[in-house]
C-alpha cells in the first residue's frame, strides 16, 4: 500500500460516465477557456522564441499541434509549447487549494497525447477532470507550507495532476501510473523567484512537458518507486508540505474540486479583479462622464497590494500589476480585454489621463485571498461618490456566454471566425467526438 | 551585483589555453570513460525503453547522435538519452563536495549542443571543465545539508552545471548565461526516493536535456530572474543548502576540482570499490587456490555497510550492491568488468560457491566516504590468513591505460573496434579537433 494509491485508482479509474452534468461542463468550459489562452499566448513574444526554439527541442513532423500555428511536433514538445503559450499572459484559470494554475499544465498535456494517439473526446474529458482533482487534493495536503518554500504549486504540483490526467488519455493500468507518478516526482520543478519573467510561463509548459513525458514513459515499462511521495528522501520531503503522507487518501473523491475552479475574466493580475469588477459596477450604473471625475481611489486588500506595486506603469505588462491602469480603463470602456495589454490600447489617451487622477489605498485587513474585496470610489467635480463594492473570493468558473466572448476575443486573428466557432461548439459537445483530431486540427493557425 | 555572477564569469569566460595540462589530460580521460559508459548503457533495458520512447520526444532527423545507435534526433532529446544511458548501470565518475555525479550530465549536454551547431573540439573541452568546475562550487555551498533533503545532486547540482558547459559551447554572454542559469533553477528536479529504479539514471539524464534546452533558449533571449540564486523564493530557500549565497564566489576559480574526479574502475556501487581493490591485492600476490579457502570476511566501513545490503545476491543488479558477490568475483577472475553483471558471468559456479563462504562485517567507525576504507580476510583451510587492504578514498581518475580498458570493455559489440580505437585517439587529441562531429560520427552504432 503506498500513499498515492487510492489516488491514482482514482484518476486512473474515472469514468466519464460517472461525472455529473455540471462537472462535465465546468470541465468544458474550462477546457475552450485553456484553448482561447494558448492560441492568443502563441502570438506573445515568448510564443515567437519558442517557435525557434523547436529545432533543439524536438521538431518530429506530424503528430501533435502546437496551436495558433500550422507546426506539428513530437507530443512532449507540443504540450510544452503550447502549455507555456497557455500561460503567457497569465490569464488561464486558478485554484485556491492547489495555490496555483491547474487547467494551463493538464489541457495542453492531455491534448497532445490524445491527438498522437488518437483517443475520443470522453477519454479526454475524463483525463481533463482526473487532472484537477488529482492537484487540488495534492494541494490540500501540501500547501500552504509548500508554496511557502518558494516552489511554484503550477509545477510542482501539477506535474503529478498532469502525469495522471495523461495517464487516464494514454489508458494505463493502475501499476503503470504508479510508476508514471514515481518519474513525475522526480521531473516536478520551478522556483517562485522567476515569477514577472518567460520562465513562470515556461513552468506550466514544463508541466505538461512532465505528464506526457512520464506516462508515455510508464507505458513502455520503465520503473520507478510508487513509495516516492512518503519516502524519507522522497516527495514530501523534498518539497515540504503541510500535512503527513497519510492525509492524502482522506481527500481523494470526496467532491468534484473542478467546480472551484476560478476563471480569468480579464487578463491581469488576480488581484486587480476585485478592483476591475467594482468599477464595471459603477460605469454600469452611471456611465459617468469622464471629464466631471475628479479623482478615483481603490480600495484594496493586502494581497492586492503587494502584488500590484505598479500605480503609473510604463509598459502593458506593468500594466497587468497596476490597480489604476485596470480600473481606469474599465472606467473608461466598460471592459478589459485583451486589447487593454496590447502596445495600442495601453496607450489609450483617456485611460492615461484617468490613470494619473486614480490611486490605490490599502484599506482591507484580509491579505488573501488574490480575488478580493475591494471598493472603488469615484469622486466627481460635483462632490457625487460614486461607489462600487465587490466581496471577497466571488471569482468561479465563467459561464458559457462570458467564456465564448473571452474565447473569441483570443483567437481573433490567430484562427479564423469559422475555425473558432467550430472549436465552441466542438469542446461543447466534447463527450460525442469521436477523435480528438477533430478539435485539435481546427486549432492549427 | 547577483550571487552567481562570479560563476558565470568563469564559466563562460574559460578558456583552453589557460587550463592546465594535466587538467586538459583529465578532463580528456572523464570525456571517454564517460562515452564509454554512454556506449554501453545503450544495451541497457532503460535504453531500449528510450529508443521506443523518442517519438513521443522529439525524434526531429539529423542534428544530434544517439551513442551506440543509428539514431539522430534533437539535441535535447539526444542529451536526454545518452545522459540516461551513461548512468545506466552506475558505472560514471563522481566528485565528493558535489555529492553526485558530474560528468554524465555534462558529456551528453556538450556533444549534442556542440554536434548541432558543429563547435571545435577545443570549446567541448572548455565547456565540460566549465561545468564540472561549477558542479563543484555549488556542492561546496549547499552541502551537505541540500543532500539531506532527498535531493540528487547529479540533477538538482548537475542542472545548473550542465547549462553553464552548454553556454560556454554555445558561446552564450554573460548576460544570456546569466539568464540561461535562472531558467536552470527552474528546471533542477530528481529525488533520492527513485534511487534503485531506472529514474535515477534518468536524473542524469533531464541535467543534460536541462543544460541544452536552458542555454539554447537564453540565447533567443528567453528571460529568468538572475537572482533566482539568492531570491527568498529562489533556488538556495526551495532546495536547501548549507550556506548562504555570499559564499559562492569564495569558492570560484581557487582550483581545478577536474582533478579531484573520481572514476570508477568497477561497474557496482562506489562503496563495493575498496573491499574489490583490497580482493585485488590479495589475488594478484597470492592467486589463492579456490579450493583452499574455508571462509572470506570483508571489514567495511558505515556506508558500504548500509548500501550494500545484499549477501547472497540473486541477480546482477543486486550483485552491483554485494560485498561477497564483488569480492568473490575478484578472488575468482583478477578483475571485476561488465561481464561480472551480465546475466552468464553472475552464473559463474567458482563465483557462486565462493560468495557462500564470504560475510561482510561491520568494522571501521567512518561512516563516510563512499570509497572506504575496507578489508578483506582469506582464510584457508591450512590456517593462513591472507590480508589485502585499502585505505579510504583512494579513488581518484583512472589513467589513461586502465581508462582505455574499461572504454574498451563498454564499446565491444556496441561500436566496432576500428571506431573504438579512433574514438580514444580522438579525445586524447581533442584540442585539436576542428569539427566535434568527427568525434560524434564513431559514436553511431
Amino acid at each position: 500500500m503506498y500513499a498515492v494509491d487510492d489516488l491514482v485508482r482514482y484518476a486512473v479509474g474515472l469514468s466519464p460516465g460517472s461525472l455529473p452534468e455540471d462537472v462535465k461542463d465546468v470541465a468544458k468550459r474550462a477546457i475552450l477557456d485553456t484553448l482561447g489562452v494558448c492560441l492568443v499566448g502563441s502570438r506573445s513574444d515568448s510564443g515567437a522564441i519558442l517557435l525557434k526554439e523547436l529545432p533543439f527541442l524536438g521538431n518530429a513532423p506530424g503528430q501533435a499541434t502546437v496551436f495558433g500555428t500550422a507546426v506539428k511536433t513530437s507530443p512532449t514538445a507540443a504540450a510544452l509549447v503550447n502549455g507555456t503559450n497557455g500561460h503567457a499572459y497569465d490569464f488561464d484559470d486558478v485554484q485556491r487549494e492547489m495555490q496555483g494554475h491547474p487547467s494551463v499544465g493538464i489541457v495542453p498535456a492531455v491534448l497532445a497525447l490524445g491527438e498522437a494517439l488518437g483517443v475520443s473526446g470522453e477519454t479526454v474529458l475524463a483525463g481533463y477532470v482526473a487532472g484537477v482533482e488529482s492537484d487540488v487534493v495534492l494541494g490540500k495536503v501540501m500547501n500552504p507550507g509548500h508554496y511557502a518554500r518558494g516552489w511554484h504549486a503550477t509545477c510542482t504540483i501539477g506535474t503529478l495532476g498532469a502525469t495522471l490526467a495523461a495517464a487516464r488519455v494514454a489508458g494505463l493500468s493502475h501499476e503503470q501510473a504508479l510508476r508514471a507518478l514515481g518519474v513525475a516526482g522526480s521531473l516536478a520543478c520551478g522556483i517562485q523567484a522567476n515569477f514577472g519573467t518567460m520562465t513562470k510561463p515556461l513552468h506550466a509548459g514544463m508541466t505538461a512537458w512532465n505528464g506526457v513525458f512520464a506516462a508515455s514513459l510508464a507505458k513502455l515499462g520503465w520503473t520507478a518507486n510508487p513509495g516516492f511521495f512518503e519516502n524519507k528522501v522522497g516527495y514530501l520531503a523534498a518539497f515540504g508540505s503541510q500535512m503527513g503522507a497519510s492525509a492524502l487518501s482522506g481527500f481523494v473523491g470526496k467532491e468534484f474540486a473542478t467546480r472551484t475552479l476560478q476563471f480569468k475574466k480579464y487578463p491581469s493580475a488576480a488581484e486587480t479583479h476585485p478592483p476591475i469588477e467594482a468599477a464595471l459596477k459603477i460605469w454600469r450604473k452611471h456611465k459617468p462622464d469622464l471629464s466631471q471625475i475628479e479623482e478615483v481611489d481603490c480600495l484594496v486588500n493586502g494581497l492586492t497590494d503587494q502584488v500590484c506595486a505598479y500605480l503609473v506603469p510604463k509598459e502593458p505588462l506593468e500594466g497587468k500589476f497596476s490597480v489604476p491602469y485596470c480600473v481606469a480603463y474599465a472606467l473608461v470602456h466598460g471592459e478589459v480585454g485583451m486589447k487593454a495589454f496590447m502596445p495600442e490600447g495601453f496607450k489609450d489617451e483617456a485611460v492615461q489621463a484617468l490613470v494619473r487622477k486614480t490611486k490605490k489605498s490599502l484599506a482591507f485587513k484580509e491579505v488573501l485571498p488574490a480575488f478580493g474585496p475591494a471598493e472603488v470610489h469615484v469622486r466627481l467635480r460635483d462632490g457625487t461618490v460614486l461607489v462600487g463594492r465587490e466581496e471577497a473570493d466571488k471569482a468561479g468558473p465563467l459561464e458559457w456566454d462570458d467564456v465564448i466572448v473571452k474565447f473569441r476575443d483570443c483567437a481573433a486573428g490567430v484562427i479564423s471566425r469559422e475555425a473558432a466557432e467550430k472549436t465552441v461548439s466542438t469542446v461543447r459537445h466534447l463527450e460525442s467526438v469521436k477523435d480528438i483530431r477533430e478539435l485539435t486540427a481546427l486549432l492549427a493557425g
